[in-house]
C-alpha cells in the first residue's frame, strides 16, 4: 500500500458496471516528507468515506463486489504517521 | 487505474482467444497538468466504447471475460476531473 | 499491455513445470517512436508464435495452462499501429 | 519480495474491515549498500511480529484472511543477508 | 518475466507458513548486456535448485504451494541468451 493524498476526484458517467456507484478519487503518492510527488497520480475507488486532502492509504488491486474484478482503492483513513528512519 | 488520453489503436489479426472482439487502444497516461507522459504509453482492451482524444480510465489487471484472463482495460470515459492539491 | 519487439529468446532446460514446451521470448519495449528501449527487457511466453523482429503485445501476468500460474506473455502479434497524439 | 527496513508505523481507525486487527507498518525499500532508499516508501500489513528498524521481507500482494483481498505484506524477518555479486 | 542473476541469498527464521522451506535467493536484474543494474534487487523464492552467479528468470506474482499465496520466485535458470535488436 501507498500513502497518499487526496486531492481531488474524477467524472465518469459512461463507466464499467463494476465501478457503479463507486466514488473515484485522484490521489497522489507522498514523499518521505508527506508531500505529494509530481506526475505521481492515480484515480481509486473509495472504500472507507474519504474527503478532499485527508491522508489515505490505497492498494493498488484491491477486491470489487465481485472477486474477479480488482481495481486500486482507498483502504484506510490515516490519521497519524510515525517515522524514524 | 491511471487518467490516461486515447492516442491511437492497434491492428492485430493474430492473437489470443481472450482479446478475439476487443478494440485494443493505445492510450498515454497523463501528467499533473493532463498532457500525455513521454513513452508512457499502453494497449488496453476498450469495455466502454472510448474513442479517440477521449480522456479515460485505466486498470492494468481487469478480467476479460473468463476470470482467469485479466489485461489492461478502459473501464470508464472520464468527462471531468477536479483537482485542488 | 505494453507494446514491444522479438529481440532475442532464451535457452533454459531447468524450468518450472508450467513452462514446460513454452518459447521463451526476449522482448523489449518500444518507445513513442517505436523503438526499442534501453533496459527495459522482459522474457515472455509466447501464446501465439511470434517470431524475432515482430511487434507484439505483452501482458505481465497472463494465465498459464493452469489457472493458479501466470507469467508475463506475447498475445498478439500487431500489424499497424495508429498514432494520433 | 523486497528487502525493507521498517522505519515507522502508521495509525488509521478508519479503515477496511480486512484490515481490522493489523499492524500497519512503514517501510523502506533497501538499495544495494542495505541503505533505505529515498521516496521508496509503502506500508505493509504485518504477518510476523517485526520492530522498528527490522530488516524484512515484503512481498507486494499477498492474501489476507480472506482469499479476495491481498494487500502489501511484510512476510520476514530478515536475520543475514548473503550478497556476493 | 525478468532476466537476473543470483547475488546471494537471505536468512530468515520468522517467516510466514507458505515460505516454511524455501530458499531465499537475492536475484539483481540484468541490463541489455547482461550485467546486473544497482539497486534492482529482489528476493525470490527457489523453484528450479538455482544456485550463486546463476543467470535465472524470475516471474513477479508466481503461486506457492497454495493458489492463495503468490512471491516473486526463480522459475528457470538460463543457458543462453540470443539477442539479436
Amino acid at each position: 500500500m501507498i500513502l497518499a493524498k487526496v486531492t481531488g476526484y474524477v467524472v465518469a458517467t459512461q463507466k464499467c458496471d463494476e465501478l457503479r456507484g463507486s466514488n473515484l478519487l485522484l490521489i497522489a503518492r507522498l514523499d518521505d516528507n508527506q508531500q505529494p510527488m509530481k506526475d505521481k497520480s492515480w484515480v481509486a475507488v473509495d472504500h472507507v468515506g474519504a474527503g478532499l486532502h485527508d491522508i489515505v492509504l490505497a492498494e493498488e488491486y484491491f477486491a470489487l463486489n465481485s472477486e474477479r474484478y480488482r481495481a486500486m482503492s482507498v483502504v484506510a483513513i490515516v490519521e497519524n504517521v510515525f517515522r524514524d528512519r
